[in-house]
């Protein structure tokens, strides 16, 4: 019973598949081949607008290079203190954009709030003495599962805006917040004001396959530039747009993540009280002790411990694939605990 | 017909099989699975020592990243004029590394030559003033598609290391030069005195496969770290470490290049006098003036002019599975040209 | 009367008068001057064993250009929430350091306590995830004014050097804290684990004198280089080292510095319970409410606010050279708020 | 005889005076104190037009902070071959403008020859791979002591716009060439095109007072930050203010520089056909042979060898308040050789 990460699960089989359906003949490289320039009316028809489409090759390039094309060097970016893009990229965004700080805002469920993002935005001075607040990074999903509602996000991105911050979203599980939230695309990213987003297909299906999503040509420029920089300009670049394209075809991102979700709600409710976050997407943190935590690995349960050294409390990522009978075995041991 | 890149190819079929052969259950994700866990076994067999390797997604990336890892921020990096880190990288090795120097060498055929690099150790101050020579970076094969010979590496690699600098070979042809010269790859690697090798494969035959090889354990702290900023370290690993794996069984690699040079010969026998380079490995460099090729491309034949603006140049690179007929058809073009 | 910073005073007759006294004839440039050389012994004998010196232009640059000596780019540099490298720096550390980050640390009158330390130590993870924890930075003085005790430092040291961190001070205010204390230089740097100091004298007499004392040879290439590539190598260095040598004739930097001390004593007594933290060196902090602040500015005191915004917070720095007749009516001003 | 350059003169007593004229009470710091609110309308008188002046302290800060606020990261940086950005700096520019390259140029006496402006803007291409053109630097006077006439000036202005670069000057000899041209500052800066003017002070009499002045009002917040995070905004700023003011007054400036001009041309006389370059500054030239030089040595001479090692060139500079004594006894030792 795997249940460590979503990236540790297997490539879609259309996604696979459509590897094969593009190595048929020679094609323009650096992403001038047919597949590659179908993406930006793919992605168009997905937010219902037009879009600016620059694919990489993981979810910390998408957010940094997204980053650092907003932001100065000399530049603030605010996000959450458990934000991925704080604890897990090695310093990523600071390195592209030549030196930016990130701003770190607390909030429930690895979320910000407006007062949390109020209470950050008065942290510096206006002069050339202090960073320039310059970003509000949020991720949707966030690194507790949570999903910000359209109206939320609104709230952040006018928030945002009026402080002349860049918005954006780091969409690593993008597709299990729609799922959630039953909106649309266009609801959660630019019709709430996010200029830039971070779309992952990875953890959902896909092979390796991220983009970053511009909802304003003003950062296109850069963005390509950086990309480039970044060794994130693919020659064959074909066979990432075609992961994306089997991705989006028929709905499938929204199929994986719909079915994902709804086996993590299955856990969360066995594992009822030992929740500590409210199950809303695919990841179920509980917190029944450490001894219970040893108690489920002796049952063959296979996880990664959250929180501070010695919590109790551990993370459960239920992939887009994972069997049926791993997540009843789970549940089953989840119930044996209250 | 063709000839414009070896980016412009299929992928090998040896190569997409072994995507599906790792799809069957979950892996440990960063490069924990077993079959990343293979490479270095793999990669040690081929190189006749232990090596350290690190899968990156560009030749750009392994480039900069292993520079990066090779010189301060004040260092001056050698290489030749025409060199891809120079030409073609939008100065990515400059970002990596901080704001290194790269230093510029002329020499024939684009291979730097020990008179070349002498002059260019005596080019900058010992002090703070100038920037620091830390690095000499070679192309195998290089930009106009001639191969060192083993005696010839190993003459510029003692001259980097008496100067006290790191020696690196931008390797994304390597097994052209291999399958030319007919050395095992050690001989123009680390028996050469070469520290530091940009492997590629996505040029002959792979989707996306590229490797840092570190001859020394020293680089490999910095290297990790340095993939992981860069956005180069991907969750799902595998898929790139089978493309590896793939390419290097049953000399995979060789035959692919061996082909690929055989049929570019042929294109520089039919070409005769109208060569600019000699042709050793798969890339051929003709000059038979604008007009010519003009009507080389009223024959249907697409390929990169190079050089000058209105040189009359054009470069010619024969593909891993370039079919023969579209060879057979080049060579009668060129041939009528003489 | 103006307390708003010891940066807004004059420059010590015994400093300016160093300035003409070099200026008889051309010396060598770039720090090969008579005086330059000098500075190791001067510093050398201040603290009691061999010491690198390099002088730049700001504090702003002592600190950045030490600390990215000492942590790689993907480092984290740990240090209090009010540290000046965290707020009023705009982001210098991050810029020269290539991208480090700034782990920020709670602490009484801007002081790291050992259990805050310990905390922030653990905050972060051992793998390539996460930035690597590199350095630790104290303000002795703290940016409330307060000093470190030798055993304070030492402790803190220990852990540092137990976790593999570089021990930078940040000493703008240095004379302050020696002073203060009644210790030796030595007592509260090296001999507590320090590795690097920023050695600032503008604040305490000086024009713009600032330098890196390196207690370890092994910063110094780094350091020489990257003052340099940041500009701070200045040609006509006498005058820098002319400043510093009069600074430390005769324990002036001492003297001013006991003087500046006294006089913050005197206000400290006067404000009595309106104190926010105790008065150790030379910085007075009050929180009489923001209508008292309001009365003191209509009697003619001009100072800077602290602390949130509207909290009733203020800061009184007292320089070197405060006439006695100002401290006497700040006093008197502070006693008719109680 | 010191002739090895003119940052080993002293400090013109003008200036030193300003030091002590500036210091009778505490004023405001970071550059809002009098002196230096006053800077922007003396350089503007200077200049003939509104200008935004940004002190620092060394001339290659100036120049890299000027060079980064006008260019991207991927930007290139168009100079000669012998520019003190490219041999002297340490890539302090590659440093600010993070990662930036420096295409070198050819040309006579350390000039950029529209010839060669023309043949540099062609040598990269216009796609992502390759860097992008972006700026356009100058040294006035060259770094072989040779001055851009105002129409020379405003062809490569003229051409560098056109290119879509910004056009930066690095005038740390900028007296020099307007006392040797006989025209305004105005004629060979912004009439000409120039947009960013590193200006230099300290090379004809200050201690160290470099600036950056803008032509355009659109690169100022830029450089306001890039020149805090560089820890270059000094906090007792009038200190540098008082040097420029008295630099500036009376023409301080073109005196010193007239001056020194003329003693060179005297040696150029003496010196006849052994100069290297012809004379128009105060930079001298010579190429008599290394048996020569050492001739020259043993009567006393102090001065830099130039050019390649074993070239038998040399360079003579001739400060601002170089002695006539000197001057004749070099010029003795110049003929003698003839």
């Amino acid at each position: 019973m795997n249940f460590r990460s979503d990236n540790t699960a297997t490539v879609a089989a259309e996604i696979l598949a459509a590897l094969t359906a593009v190595n048929d003949k020679p094609a323009p490289s650096y992403g001038e081949d047919p597949w590659s320039r179908k993406l930006e009316d793919a992605f168009g028809a997905l937010f219902e607008r037009e879009v600016r489409v620059f694919t990489v090759a993981t979810g910390t390039a998408a957010n940094s290079i997204a980053l650092a094309s907003a932001v100065p060097p000399w530049g603030g970016i605010l996000c959450h203190r458990e934000a991925h893009i704080e604890r897990d990229e090695c310093g990523a965004p600071e390195f592209y954009a030549g030196g930016a700080k990130l701003v770190l805002i607390e909030g429930e469920a690895a979320k910000i709030s407006p007062e949390g993002l109020k209470d950050a935005l008065g942290r510096y001075g206006r002069d050339v003495h202090a960073v320039k607040l310059a970003a509000l990074s949020v991720s949707q999903t966030s690194e507790r599962g949570a999903a910000y509602r359209p109206d939320e996000l609104a709230a952040l991105g006018d928030m945002a805006h009026g402080a002349g911050l860049a918005f954006h979203m780091d969409g690593a599980r993008f597709a299990n917040a729609v799922a959630a939230l039953g909106c649309s695309p266009a609801d959660i990213t630019w019709r709430a004001g996010v200029d830039l987003l971070s779309f992952g297909a990875t953890k959902n299906g896909a092979l390796a396959a991220e983009a970053i999503i511009c909802f304003s040509a003003d950062y296109a420029e850069e963005i390509a530039r950086r990309r480039k920089r970044g060794g994130h300009l693919l020659s064959k670049n074909r066979y990432v747009a075609a992961q994306f394209l089997a991705y989006l075809e028929n709905e499938l991102w929204l199929k994986l993540a719909t079915r994902a979700n709804r086996l993590a709600r299955r856990l969360g409710e066995a594992a009822g009280a030992h929740l500590s976050v409210p199950v809303e997407t695919n990841q179920v943190f509980i917190k029944p002790g450490a001894a219970a935590l040893v108690k489920m690995r002796e049952g063959g349960a296979d996880f990664y411990d959250w929180g501070a050294e010695g919590s109790g409390e551990a993370r459960l990522v239920v992939s887009w694939n994972q069997s049926e009978g791993d997540v009843e075995a789970m549940a089953s041991l989840l119930a044996s605990l209250r």
